[in-house]
């Protein structure tokens, strides 16, 4: 790897690899597809404890193997080329020419090479089976599908014990998860259109996956550079870091120089699927100025992404003149860049938006990629006040409609939502969105439950997560703590993912996802054993959990200690509970006898025709 | 102040004071009541603007005064002195003699002096009207529920605009939030019982809260030492750096010596109610060994803090023998401190709780000095694995049967709840507390929403906090991010503080409290205005907000500037919209004049007898 970059003291020489603490990567083969290897991570507990190894689901791809040593020139391994290989429906072409605006016009001396492991690109035929969607549609089952599924299972080739009875115990508003994913459901969920799994013919390094309100909540990551400040040769590591403590996609919102260089870099060498907003490239290549966007250029950014291998874009063509009005009495107005951009377009031009008007175009031109659409909600509320108002329901209407235009295109789908909304305003988006959207994903952007914590609004947007997950919301787009105020580092992406893991697990807890308790369990009985280790490698963030406990109590001996800093060695709960359970089954033992014995005596009397009093 | 102790490197010489950026401190005068000093917080603006400065609740007291100058062996000024003074139910008497075991039996070199501010105690006469609940039942309006009813209002001498179009935005599942809080209100409220203001007549110093799920929903902050680690001396540091960030009240849960005289200090210096679980020192004073523990000691112990001035008491008198087998199979046990001492204690003896068998007699002790209530909720559910079970909800009987005997023997009551609670499973214990308890205030401890983030508990909790402050829960105590790991530090406190306050304000919101958007709308209004300094003062914590600004930022000139580091110059919505604002203003007029000159012709066309076409 060779990037040329001015603030070479930031850039990182390789990115951050290995195992988290206690855990190791391990892959899976399905039983009825072996040649298929899925990723998972495993958790190793106390021998002495005699629990199992807890599996957990694992987005981070090969680097946090045990000995990857990764080389970003070469890029990871194009797992998906084998299975592309066999499918007709695409060729493979010479591919748009890339021109200087593209990266900017930076100047020779600055430009990032491309990525050497770039190929001629994959374009789909018209007529044939190019999209998930589909194959789906056509009864295909994909190996995809079969990947993403056995990721959904944990591994597991049957249903978990008790699946049944946890289902019943969740609240799933409706939704039809499943005590077991099949790949034929998985099938058969994108092809009701009710999921999608992102996945451009162009990016064979991806680990595929599943979004859909009847599959695990999953989590975004944004990453990306600005005008004003950053380095662009930290992408890398960026995708790396997010993904490892969770994501599992990320949006790469770049538009500085170099980007589509970096793009390149990054496609290459991301397990997940990346997700891009075109709209921002084409205004960098018209120098910043809405007004002179053109559906022309814009066509050509699509293609130039598509080709690149970027598995989902954000499309604001829901964005229309007629709804720019219903703006104009907001407190903040519209808050969406790529809303934003648009609107300021129709109005210079009094004219409705081009991607509205050309979007059967631009479906025509993702359907040959299989990039999926994510329809952008470029009017979301961007406060409270605005929250759920003829602006933000509007254009939700409209993104109905071009779902179902997208659908017979051929293209998966899923759509954007807010933003900033108060909690008990939630629950008419979810509804809205499934009933406008035909049940299409929904990914949303918290939201936002409240505007008067600037600094805290991955908790103020964690807690608005967590709900609309619940309600059926497929995918989180996360919010770090500097969200309104500037740049996330490394710290802040990392806080935000695990925040928003923390709501997705809260969502599928509470849906009743058949395995979602087992690791809230693990962690459960590793405290009541106080086995700290354990506790600490079973949670998001092994780390920062043993840090926080040595703090109070630094000694190696203290990690055995059946008891902890908080209440100290005479005072624990757990540990008097401990104490006690023996007395207390002894007792509840007593009790069942003396139960019986009197259960007896009852039917003893009875038979001797004696009667009850009531 | 000449506090002893061996770590004195670490005691703090005085505490924190001032007040926040750009906020000062206001005291209100109500009309009918002018002699009251009724403290705010106001938030000024930037002139410009032509806002008016923010007024926001404050339980900070007079620390974050502007010239301040703490004395802590003088104490906090005696406010509530002059209306107790007036009120014939007390008596002042020598009170009980501090023994040796009321601070550990510390040694003499290492004993902590008693705060010189401390007086002879009050205590209720019997017969007389003590409690703010006896005056409530007997129709009488206390200076505590004008000053309560005042800070509820924000200083507001009537109800704020559109407040009832805000309620009925709103969704408060059957509470009767009022339009405008009168004293009346109040007193109302806290002779159904559906409210407290936790008010020991020996803390004089108090400036008196309501909490009840009709008003603003509260946070608590525990703090406090442990046999393990901690410095004494810094306790009173403590308490004003919790208040400093928003905590409502404050638990004083410190075990180790020094304890009685310690308690001094806090109460005397404190202008928020504080509140003490009394089991954990008496069970220091019987060496910490549950069995040997007798009602002799608990009732002394009582009696001893209740002198002191604690404001409301955690009793565990729901943990009954009968329900200590109903935790034997659970995962994580019994977890609370109090709830474990006292299930060993019954087991061990084979007899119910003491604290049941004599509960009339605790509601006699806290009567005389109106202690409130806190009943604790002993078999609360440590993982989400034992959330809802047989023997939280047996205990939640027995504290609806516990609830009705203080109120009959005039005591103010609060229940506490759990705990560890998927989202799911959260509304029930809602409602189900609320009917045992007939709208007994809820107090929670979080509830986490999912074991699996250790060192993320604040996050965990703060989802689950926020929705049942929502759904009706008065008080929320927080959680900080050392849960289960260690003891939380002054970073921790902060930010379990303003995660709580998020969540509490989110939870008022969506109850439509009538005044709680201001502060909202406030803060979306400096951003779309970019007025930055506004945002962050407006904020919950501006000091941070306007760190992380300036990290990407760092120039002043940025603070005025029409754009953010996220998005630059060049791509800023915000900046976009503002410029379209006006475009879409005469667009939406144009609009507006064609669809009337079309009614008018269509009048015209009917007035003439044509028929229109449907």
């Amino acid at each position: 790897m060779n990037i040329q970059h001015k603030r070479s003291s930031l850039v990182p020489e390789t990115v951050t690899c290995g195992p988290l603490p206690g855990s190791r990567k391990v892959y899976h083969h399905p039983q009825s597809h072996p040649e298929l290897s899925v990723p998972f991570r495993e958790i190793a507990l106390d021998p002495a404890s005699g629990e199992p190894p807890v599996r957990v689901y694992d987005a981070s791809g090969p680097y946090s193997e045990e000995n990857f040593k990764p080389d970003l020139a070469k890029g990871l391994p194009r797992t998906r080329a084998v299975w592309l290989e066999k499918r007709a429906g695409h060729e493979s072409y010479a591919g748009r020419a890339v021109k200087p605006e593209d990266n900017g016009s930076v100047s020779a001396d600055r430009l990032v090479p491309p990525c050497p492991a770039n190929a001629a690109p994959l374009r789909g035929r018209t007529g044939a089976l190019v999209t998930q969607y589909e194959f789906a549609k056509a009864g295909i089952i994909t190996e995809e599908m079969i990947y993403a599924a056995a990721r959904e299972n944990l591994g597991r080739e049957q249903a978990v014990e008790g699946a049944a009875a946890r289902l019943k115990d969740g609240e799933s508003f409706g939704a039809s998860i499943p005590e077991f994913v099949t790949p034929e459901f998985v099938r058969d969920e994108i092809a009701r259109g009710r999921a999608i799994i992102p996945a451009n013919i162009n990016h064979p390094e991806l680990e595929p996956m599943v979004i859909g309100r009847n599959f695990l909540v999953k989590v975004n990551a944004n990453i990306g550079n600005s005008a004003v400040t950053s380095s662009v040769a930290e992408e890398v590591e960026k995708l790396v870091w997010a993904i490892r403590w969770g994501a599992d996609t990320v949006m790469d919102l770049s538009t500085g120089r170099n980007i589509h260089n970096i793009r390149d870099w990054i496609m290459r060498n991301a397990p997940v699927p990346i997700g891009t907003v075109p709209i921002y490239q084409a205004l960098e290549k018209v120098d910043g100025d809405p007004i002179k966007l053109t559906w022309e250029i814009f066509r050509d950014t699509l293609i130039e992404q598509a080709e690149q291998g970027v598995d989902y874009f954000t499309i604001h063509a829901g964005v229309r003149l007629a709804h720019v009005p219903l703006t104009a009495k907001r407190t903040t107005g519209i808050v969406s860049r790529g809303g934003s951009i648009m609107a300021r377009w129709c109005l210079a031009h009094h004219k409705e938006s081009f991607l509205y008007e050309h979007f059967d175009e631009i479906c025509d031109i993702m359907r040959a990629y299989d990039v999926s659409f994510s329809l952008g909600d470029g009017l979301r509320p961007g406060s409270i006040a605005d929250a759920n108002d003829a602006a933000q329901f509007a254009e939700l209407e409209t993104l109905g409609e071009l779902t179902k235009i997208a659908w017979a295109k051929g293209c998966q789908v899923m759509i954007e939502g807010p933003g900033h909304v108060p909690i008990h305003k939630i629950k008419i988006n979810m509804e809205k969105q499934l009933k406008e959207c035909d049940e299409a994903p929904f990914y949303t952007l918290g939201p936002l439950t409240t505007d008067i914590a600037p600094g805290y609004d991955h908790i103020t947007s964690g807690i608005g997560a967590a709900m609309i997950g619940w309600f059926g919301c497929a995918m989180l787009c996360y919010v770090t703590p500097k969200e309104h105020l500037g740049l996330p580092d490394r710290d802040d992406v990392k806080v935000g993912v695990i925040t928003y893991r923390i709501a997705a697990h809260a969502g599928d807890l509470a849906k009743g996802h058949p395995a979602a308790q087992i690791r809230d369990d693990a962690v459960s009985r590793a405290r009541f054993d106080f086995r700290w280790q354990d506790q600490f490698n079973l949670g998001l963030d092994p780390e920062t959990a043993a840090h926080f406990h040595d703090e109070t109590l630094p000694k190696d001996a203290h990690k055995v200690a059946h008891f902890c800093s908080m209440c100290g060695p005479q005072f624990c709960s757990m540990k008097i509970t401990q104490d006690l359970r023996v007395e207390a089954a002894a007792m509840a033992e007593e009790e069942a006898k003396r139960e019986q014995g009197m259960a007896e005596k009852s039917a003893e009397f009875l038979e001797k025709g004696g009667k009850l009093y009531v």
